[in-house]
């Protein structure tokens, strides 16, 4: 349905009073679009925000259609950042038109669907299609949180193995990610709740459950945020904990080495000095003494080591 | 009662008025659940509900029936992860069906009640089973929190002696569990109080009594789960502290060691160098002198370190 | 007035409309409250609730009483737990019974104020009673909080000197006492507020003042927790200072030892070698001119150390 | 016009319908206060209440009078702890009473500035003498804040010099006085919030504009208490990583010295060794081979440190 | 139109209906300000106010004008402290006057729009060029979040390779700027709702939607700085975790070389002793022997080491 020339669709959707469905794979040709608004009767501030890139999400009520406009987050494969989209809707009684910053795939499903199902959509009209696609968005945040539980598992395993400080920056990058989301989805929120209690004639009184379903899926969302946040900091407390524990086993070596060598070097060099008058030196067994006492000396550093658990 | 051949209930529950129960032991057969739905008149949203695993339990009042679905955890006696299953009612205004994710003995005790007390649950009608079901489901709750407890006990007794941080990753891990908990009973907590001021026919007057005992208890929950996390945190400061005080100790045993010998090994090889021309090698009593020397050296050392109260 | 044979106290509150109490040293004997219970008239479920032990206080209305239980705290001088107790109280509208798990000296002030000042109890009712004994309750909690603040005090004192990790388990002993104590306060607030908009023959309008300043002393009580929580964190912060400095402190006496000694060392071995040919050793003064080389450099090393400010 | 003798004032506030204040320097004279109290037909509770020294401020209303009382707070010029004193006020239509604890000059600004302009106090009647009095409480209070803000810059100066952990304590010893402040000022916020409402004879309509002021002093200042607070913590956690980085410096230097020396000195040591036969030690120029083989390896060693960034 | 001589623009805004706007660029020359308020019929406390630097923004009602002052927060290039103004308005129902508190440009945007666009101000009257004012100040506020943000993304790179704690004091510097900025959004947030409520003359009906759209931008502020801030305590405990990893590795080098060298030295020296009889010494292949031992325990203690994960 998405991208024919205008003309044609204003013509149809004029004429028609089915559903129709517009979307912009690019909001790059500005110009066109403000022709295009200027032909639909939209505000030219509708225009200006489709424009506007800001975090947090809006609706907007004007006589004849709603502006909705939202951000799209999505874990990237590729790195640790989200991959963020503004998306823009406009809602009349009988079309909805969609703006995507870049083409990308959010609504491949939607659109799959509607392919397959024309009769419901048609049926239920031009606020069911936003919701559908609204709640593609909103599926894309659930894979968010999925990425990060993910990530989670794989860090309890790489935990205890690395001692790179690149796994903590990879958990305070997840943290982030989070961060993030959780900005986009709490103004949301609220929004949906707004929706739901708005008189208008673009929204059917029926069809308002399934934006107070959203709403629910938002709720959902910030429990998740919390909630793996906080798995998050736990993970970051315990990456704290091995490494103090592996600077403790790191000088524990050190010590143990030290103690019992430094003071056995220490008895071989006096023996080293070259003093005219060392009566020691000139007993018959007086080196078997001294390594005996050196060893003496070793293994009672390592039972006193023993007892103190260091080994 | 449950899971008698389905034909027989449905027409066991039609004709009397007494309460039917129907459990589930599974959702495996999801064909049969689906033909059985249509069978009671169920909503194909409800079906569709009890597939679908969600976090957040659920509440839905349909014309002829409440549907209800939440998350059932319980301690795992071998593993540090909950156990973890979805749960399902539908309540009509003489029956009561539950789902279960997979056989488990959730329901044996209220089971074995019902066997011995009919009178009272067919008097109560099937909301005041639906409550005891729902007590038994919270009951497990209190028993995650009954083992966190334990666990704390077991840990403040381990916490001087070991020093593997797998004790930090436990705490760790009996945190996340409190999270997990937090995240189903907070809006357990909110449903029951919707539950409350629900006008239906399904819930007597009466029993909204038990539902509002339930939201107690899921306050009571919660204030349990914070005290809880509170306390764990503190056992991870702790765990820091003496992870600190080891590392001193360790250290303060090299550094000893190492004051007092290093500097006396020095002295010994400077003796020990092969000069043509060192005036002391030659007095008569400068091996002992220089034993002397040494001595008063290692004790002015040990002085210092007692003053430090290093030792 | 307590604890006299039971049907003696019968007779008397039912013939005389002056106020009655009846307190329970413990709970022991199952079997005699329940028959008592029976006499009076009260609900079953009340006997039950004066055996199931919570943390959250409850206060349920009856038809002819008002039943309350809460949990008890004070500070034990033998150890860093709480002395903990469950408290139940049944009011009428002449009598109020009383029943302690075990027992102990709780009401002891309040019953010599009793004996002394019996008209004013008489003239104001058992609720004033109650208020009385409640009052008794918080007094406890706020011994609590005393004694938290003494041992901040000696904290404050003990931080500097000690070394032993057992002086920070004892502050996350003080916090677990403020957590507990919490848990017990937060909800005694929401409840005196209840109280206080009930419409209940058994609490005079004009004793509710009472009330409303029993709940003023909670809100106070919460203050002076959360703040006191601070203060020990503060000084577990202090604590990790201390212990990081004590660390600092220790590696640089090993740092300067080692870093004056090890290279003098070198320079001695050196010398110290058997080669046939190393011209040094057989000039005249090389003995006096390496010894100043060698304090040279210590000397050199000690003003760097001294730059360093570690020193 | 404070502190005539008793019956000279009562006298003269009875006849005489302009504002009338006493203000006790003292209240260690409770006998006298007693007497006073029941001339003036003041309720035991509010003279108890005087006595009564507690955390948060606290209003009540009586027939002929509204009792008052808080805490002030100044910062103390000796020490780290907040000079504390109970200040209590009896506001009747047209008598203001204070009471403070000891002798101090919190008023003497305001009784200045009645000697100045008596015209307007008489006339604005003795609520907003009250209100000044209040004033110039809540004035102190944002001293304290004020001096917390220059130790703030102090110590961002002191900060990287020193290494004593009093500097540490420092901090929190401030973040305790927030602590304290804020225990005062939350109350007092509801309090203000409180007196607004009031339909009381002894405060005008016109001037709980002032007591609405004085609320919002109670916002600034909360905001200030935060903000300070975080700004505290964050001074608390540079400390910790300076003191971090100390650490790293003296294990640097130690490192060096040793990953350098202690090979050499092994070296040194091999050719110290007394066998009949090592080849080595005949070769001509062995002993040149062997110091450029030491000084090669402390240079290659340089190079490794400078490449890790460590010099 | 600003800062003509004051006799004009008042006899100016008296006799046309259109919008006045009165900007001083300093508020130095008290007495003439004063003149002016006097002349414009301004309440002596609106004077006083724009004196008094409070942090709080405030608005005030009078009757023929709002009083409102806020501060104006700009990132500051050349320095990690905010700069700050306090800015005041007057706005009467056909004029707005602006105080600055020093010569500045916030201003410059809005007059060049204003030249270039009177018709639209002028038919929007006062309101909406205060309007305008106060977006050119919350513009300022955005500028400060993203150059915290541009901040961040440079500490990114910069963590990994510095080791100066300059770097952790930076991140809390920025910190504080949030704190700030957040002590003046959010009254600010709660101020405009109060300006929406509002019944005043001086604010039309139809240009209240501006203000709810600045209350939105606070709430977007609010939003960004709790994000930047969490983001910044992350980065902080990434340096923490950075900080310590170095230290492990350093120790790490430092017990590796100890680990393997102080036993060989030690081995060294006891075939260094002066004893008379040491019979290993007279073996032909003696040294080539202890060479061997000593190769082979090195050797070992580097593959105990390699398993150790420490190479």
């Amino acid at each position: 349905n998405a991208q024919e020339c205008f003309p044609v669709w204003l013509d149809n959707y004029k004429h028609d009073h089915s559903v129709h469905w517009l979307n912009f794979h690019s909001i790059d040709c500005k110009e066109e679009i403000e022709d295009f608004a200027t032909e639909m009767g939209l505000h030219p501030l509708s225009v200006e925000d489709i424009y506007t890139f800001v975090q947090r999400p809006k609706v907007e009520e004007f006589d004849s259609y709603i502006f909705f406009s939202l951000r799209s987050l999505e874990p990237n494969t590729t790195s640790l950042e989200l991959k963020k989209e503004q998306l823009s809707f406009i809602l009349g009684s009988n079309y909805l038109i969609s703006f995507q910053e870049k083409k990308s795939d959010h609504f491949t499903d939607v659109r799959e669907r509607i392919e397959f199902d024309k009769g419901r959509i048609r049926k239920r009209g031009a606020d069911y299609l936003l919701y559908k696609l609204l709640e593609a968005i909103i599926d894309n945040y659930f894979e968010v949180i999925e990425d990060v539980q993910q990530k989670i598992e794989e860090y309890d395993i790489r935990m205890a193995e690395e001692d790179d400080h690149s796994l903590f920056k990879e958990i305070e990058a997840e943290k982030r990610q989070l961060i993030e989301l959780r900005q986009v989805v709490f103004p949301l929120k609220e929004l949906f709740g707004q929706l739901e209690k708005l008189n208008n004639i673009q929204i059917d009184e029926e069809n308002k459950y399934f934006f107070s379903d959203l709403r629910d899926n938002c709720l959902s969302l910030l429990d998740e945020i919390e909630s793996n946040k906080s798995i998050l900091e736990g993970l970051g407390n315990i990456y704290y904990a091995i490494q103090g524990q592996k600077m403790n086993e790191i000088m524990k070596v050190l010590t143990i080495v030290g103690a019992i060598f430094i003071p056995l070097t220490f008895i071989a060099g006096i023996y080293g000095m070259n003093f005219d008058n060392i009566p020691e030196l000139h007993y018959k067994n007086a080196y078997f003494y001294c390594m005996a006492v050196m060893i003496i000396l070793a293994i009672a550093m390592l039972i006193y080591f023993k007892r103190k658990k260091w080994l």
